[in-house]
């Protein structure tokens, strides 16, 4: 049987031009893993958590179980309301969507906001997972540079005032991930921030505000978009995934009510209760601003050990972004191809990701790599360092 | 802001042709409900489920709070595929996905399958919100009638041989629930089974089989139509929302590994690692067949007390189909709106779901009702039935 012969046309286009597949080489046991952009093991808090679905089910006993009617469901939402408010962002229960995770949530408002017509705009480079489901639904990209202060929002008005001056289609939607951005690791300035919302209302298009990593500050930072949207501009999708637990899968849409009904009519995987209501018995368990700091704390320590072993063993020829939170350090080593390096890498042990992923034009990632200092541990971060350096220099010396 | 004017042109469509809302009135507290598909609270596993939690963190610790990695949730699929190969089908891993429910597999079937150009065959009645999801992707219905033996495929073979000597457009995809379904609680002869997969080979369509209700049977059953598919054109979907707990979000697609590859594509809420893992694990922990063979006693007990008690308290002019399994009863009550009887229902203290829903032309949908016999309690289920009696009896004399 033909099975490509069932597909409905919309996705013959789509896998054609975005085809399934493994996007990274298979990492072999035992090699350090500084590609997952996974939280640390150690800040997982799983006896906590244990403790809490305990405590849920002798209280609540099959409620959450069933489709609807757990009281702790209904408390993640409030909970979510109240860490937004503490991030200046008002928002009323009906402006709020639970999700299963923030690429759920990009695919959702994807689904709504994006056809075969629609011009999206991104940072280039960019969430690999976001590239992929947009491209699900468009062919048509406009990509912005990002550097140490974010997006390059003066390059983003060129662009859309030379569109506009050549009848180009301008776009109905911007993605953008301003505050520790994977994989960059860089934010975006206040200045740039109000630029974008400025060019926003003037070229009439949406914002779509990935904020997964905004948290994880080492420093103060600016408020999200959305905190300084007037309109209802931005969608602001959240997440539990870096500060708690991805295996919840909790996310979040947080946006004008109307987005919001829409968005939850076609989110049929319905709500998580177990789930929603184990977190959010978790979430009362605990002091959520202490948290946050002992995490950064650790995050922070983390980064600081990377970018010393980086200084240490690698090539001075390499440079990177310093990260001022969140999980990643985007490294930039000129005269390689980073795929070529990630083969030598693995046979010395160690992993990343190659930066083509992170463009739409993979030929505009050659050069670049993607180091995440969440996951491993300390001596693994250092250990992993002196591997990359082995590898760097052995691809070096052959070029 | 005009939110909707940053839809795009396909959601505009579906939301202008399946608006959402609330389909159903609100229920008031205190009201007995035969209209919910909920299992019987007192059948939830939660003493079981809240060991087996505690089990799998003990074991397992921080590895289903991951993206990946939980052994528990390698087990799902080997527990899933056990379970298939006791109703006769054999599917490599490959051929199975686990999805968020049956309602997201049902989705994800349309999103691949489904275009504005594609005819669905839909049975009538059948699941309202299987029929709310192929709404949001055609206007394109083919409508067969069920009755005690489940579809009427010579029906459909009739409809089919006039639309292909007309050249009109044939469908791509059947949707059935041929064991126990919902809202008749009817199940489909075997025969006619074989003849509506002779039908899908004859004229090249696809089968969504839908068997969320198929364990649970009173008495012997025939075989799923996936058990008798000889090449791959049943698209199976099944569920442990009905018989161990909806809140856990489990369901499955099983199908040729090409349809299995591009449905996992487009699934963007990713796998469920703690949901996923703390349900292989309470599977683990139980034998299913003991299992299952209690709460079947269980439904069969509580759908002779619903059939009794109709049968003491509605007027002799009230008809059903016996159910043989699964969680429903469907009433016909000729001469009466049941959209007004529920009205009246309500303010007797005793809920149903009213016809109208079933059916893509809610006025094929006047006469009849559903009635759940799973979530009521036995005393409760007598009483709904003389409540319920009371308002039959108070709109006929009105009449």
């Amino acid at each position: 049987m033909n099975v490509q012969s069932y597909f409905s046309k919309n996705i013959i286009d789509a896998l054609k031009n975005n085809p399934p597949g493994e996007w990274m080489t298979d990492i072999p046991n035992g090699c350090i893993r500084l590609n997952s952009g996974y939280p640390a093991p150690e800040l997982i808090p799983v006896h906590q958590f244990k403790e809490s679905v305990v405590r849920l089910l002798e209280k609540e006993q099959d409620l959450p179980f069933h489709y609807l009617g757990s009281p702790g469901m209904e408390n993640l939402k409030q909970s979510i309301q109240k860490r937004l408010s503490e991030r200046g962002i008002t928002v009323l229960e009906e402006e709020l969507l639970i999700t299963s995770g923030a690429c759920q949530a990009i695919d959702l408002i994807a689904r709504i906001l994006v056809d075969d017509e629609t011009v999206i705009a991104i940072e280039a480079p960019t969430y690999m997972e976001a590239l992929e489901v947009f491209q699900n639904y468009t062919k048509r990209f406009i990509s912005i540079p990002v550097d140490e202060q974010g997006m390059q929002t003066h390059v983003l008005e060129e662009v859309l005032a030379e569109r506009e001056s050549r009848g180009k289609p301008l776009p109905c939607l911007l993605y953008t991930i301003p505050t520790f951005q994977n994989p960059t690791g860089t934010t975006m300035k206040e200045d740039r921030r109000q630029h974008l919302l400025d060019l926003a209302e003037k070229y009439n298009f949406l914002i779509l505000e990935d904020d997964a990593y905004g948290e994880l500050n080492f420093r103060k930072c600016p408020p999200p978009l959305k905190a300084m949207d007037r309109e209802g501009r931005v969608l602001y999708v959240g997440s539990l995934s870096k500060v708690v637990a991805p295996g919840l899968r909790i996310g979040w849409i947080a946006g004008l009510p109307d987005f919001i009904t829409a968005l939850a009519w076609f989110k049929k995987d319905l709500d998580h209760p177990f789930a929603q209501a184990s977190m959010a018995t978790f979430l009362e368990s605990i002091d959520f601003e202490k948290w946050l700091n002992y995490i950064r704390s650790t995050y922070q320590l983390k980064s600081s050990i990377l970018i010393s072993a980086m200084k240490q063993h690698l090539p001075k020829s390499v440079t990177w972004y310093e990260p001022e939170g969140g999980y990643f350090v985007w490294v930039k080593i000129t005269g390689i191809n980073t795929s070529e390096l990630l083969i030598h890498a693995l046979s010395e042990g160690v992993s990343f990701v190659p930066g083509k992923y992170f463009f739409l034009d993979h030929n505009n990632g050659t050069a670049f790599l993607r180091l995440s200092f969440s996951y491993a541990n300390k001596n693994e971060i250092v250990e992993g360092i002196q591997k990359l350096g082995k590898a760097v220099k052995l691809v070096l010396n052959n070029s």
